[in-house]
């Protein structure tokens, strides 16, 4: 089977807070270089180059980040899709489906993770290709290495030829003793929110899993218009689509749910916890961005957009220093960083 | 015996960078408001009223902080010594007590130590002034609190009247276990460079132990001009005395050391730890200066000029905010902050 075409359909909405406060609702986590040097949704655009077989991408993204996205975007041959309001994940990817020709292969990939294997993630994206182009919508299974509870877990079911899984169950983000069973049980794996489809089956599902999503989205794109690469569907018909992810709405309906095993180094990098462990470390396990000393420290994170932070005696403990606010939380305590008056006043 | 007027002689040479980053070169710890609203140097003003039994101070300090003296001595009877250089405590104590009439008893204070109980405080210095008065040399011991091996210890020796002790022993910082058995034996007491003099015996008691540092004082004080409160000894002859503290050119050596005890809740507030402990605290051992969100934290100081400190989860853990430098130690490393890059800077 010869991969098809790959059309990358890049997300960048949303504009969480558990990065606060190197992320703020005005930049979010894509577009800052939190691991390398790129930014998050520069690294998702540069794994899908046109020399390993991806066309050029489309972008669906909020008109408050639009600038970011223009200033990030390389590849001229790009377009971009401007949602007036944020409508979750069902809505943006039937969007880019009815801009597409029915028989585009779509890789949808959320623009604020990280991937460390970019070879593994080419593998994935091929094997999930050849699956969506026989009409399977397919998500990556991302091979789990803790017993997380903040994902949704795929269980897989019986092999497709040789390029995947039938999925078996889509369960929601489960208590600690679940995960502990699904890592040791060996066949689940993290939703990590990538997927595959052919754009006219994707439609299709929807069609007939959610009609009035579906309705609503061809008449934003009816009364939409565009203005150079971009895509403004129309505002009022947009805002009436109900707010849904792509997993509650089609995912979990279809008869036709596929998965395909992804162990690709991959991270959502969802705290500063994740983002520590993302990032390279010197041998006592600290990563230091911006102006640093360390004394007798052992896994801290330093990241300052200027001051110079000084550290003695911490162990996992991470400092984040940006404008006018300063951060220091254990590793623990980072999943309780959106909560903070900091975060929520943005 | 009635209390003879008492003259505060307070020293505000040094610029440790033991409370770095707050405390900086250009404006040392005496002229910060560290505990309270009143700067140290203040509060150690403010503890020696002219109500109280004391005469106006006489500040000696060098030409670098004159101008942070000038805006915070309040007295318009106060006289200032300006040291060219810095000479350590012997010298610095001659030149105020050649400055004073011979029978004027002086109680040197260092002006960047905390005392909590200032009742405790006036009591130990009538006590200390009458027997200087007496010509004993005159010690404060500081009722230990803990096994400190940070400062040098008295050991008390046989009472005089009702007012004090002579002075045994002086006693070089200890290690840890003659720390620990001096605070069991009971009989040792911290030397916290609290001391009371009358004019003439100390200068005799120089002159006899140390007579180039007293010619020398003489000669500076002989070269020295007065302008307004302010009074300059002779740069060449001043920079000429050999620097050397008063405990080991006078006090170890005098046969009239005497010592007075002092439990008045007194602190060198001597690293960020001994600040945090100084200071006000909730009930869960945190103690927060500037704009700060804590979030499940315990034994935690933070004390920023401006930006946000927002901190999870630490315990035990110090974060200090100014100006483009940032410090989060834990209470062991506060011991470590002097040798870091940003305090050997300045």
């Amino acid at each position: 089977m010869n991969t098809p075409l790959i059309t990358p359909v890049i997300l960048c909405g949303g504009s969480g807070t558990r990065l606060w406060p190197r992320s703020r609702a005005a930049k979010p986590k894509p577009f800052l270089p939190l691991v390398g040097d790129a930014t998050l949704f520069e690294a998702t655009l540069a794994r899908c180059p046109a020399a390993a077989g991806f066309a050029a991408p489309v972008v669906v993204t909020g008109a408050a980040h639009l600038a970011h996205v223009e200033q990030q975007l390389a590849d001229p041959g790009a377009r971009v899709i401007v949602e007036p309001v944020q409508r979750n994940t069902a809505a943006a990817i039937a969007l880019a489906a009815l801009r597409l020709p029915d028989d585009a292969v779509m890789l949808v990939c959320p623009s604020d993770h990280h991937i460390a294997d970019v070879d593994a993630f080419r593998a994935a994206a091929r094997a999930a290709a050849s699956l969506a182009a026989e009409d399977w919508l397919v998500s990556f299974g991302i091979a789990p290495t803790a017993p997380e509870t903040g994902f949704g877990y795929l269980k897989r079911g019986a092999p497709i030829v040789d390029l995947g899984f039938r999925t078996a169950q889509f369960v929601e983000k489960p208590d600690l003793a679940s995960a502990e069973a699904f890592l040791a049980d060996g066949t689940y794996a993290w939703n990590g929110g990538i997927f595959a489809f052919r754009a006219g089956a994707f439609l299709a599902e929807l069609e007939a899993h959610r009609p009035a999503i579906a309705k609503a989205a061809r008449a934003a794109v009816a009364a939409g218009h565009a203005e150079g690469h971009c895509f403004h569907p129309g505002a009022a018909q947009f805002a009436a689509i109900v707010s849904e992810s792509v997993d509650y709405a089609v995912m979990e309906n279809t008869a036709h749910a596929a998965m395909v095993p992804a162990a690709m180094g991959w991270s959502d990098i969802g705290n500063w916890d994740a983002l520590h462990a993302a990032r390279e470390h010197d041998a006592a396990g600290n990563s230091l961005r911006g102006t640093a000393e360390l004394v007798g420290c052992r896994n801290v994170l330093v990241d300052t957009d200027g001051p110079r932070v000084s550290a003695i005696g911490l162990e996992d403990v991470m400092i984040v220093v940006d404008g006018n606010e300063v951060l220091v939380t254990t590793r623990a305590g980072a999943q309780q960083v959106g909560k903070l008056r900091g975060a929520a006043e943005q």
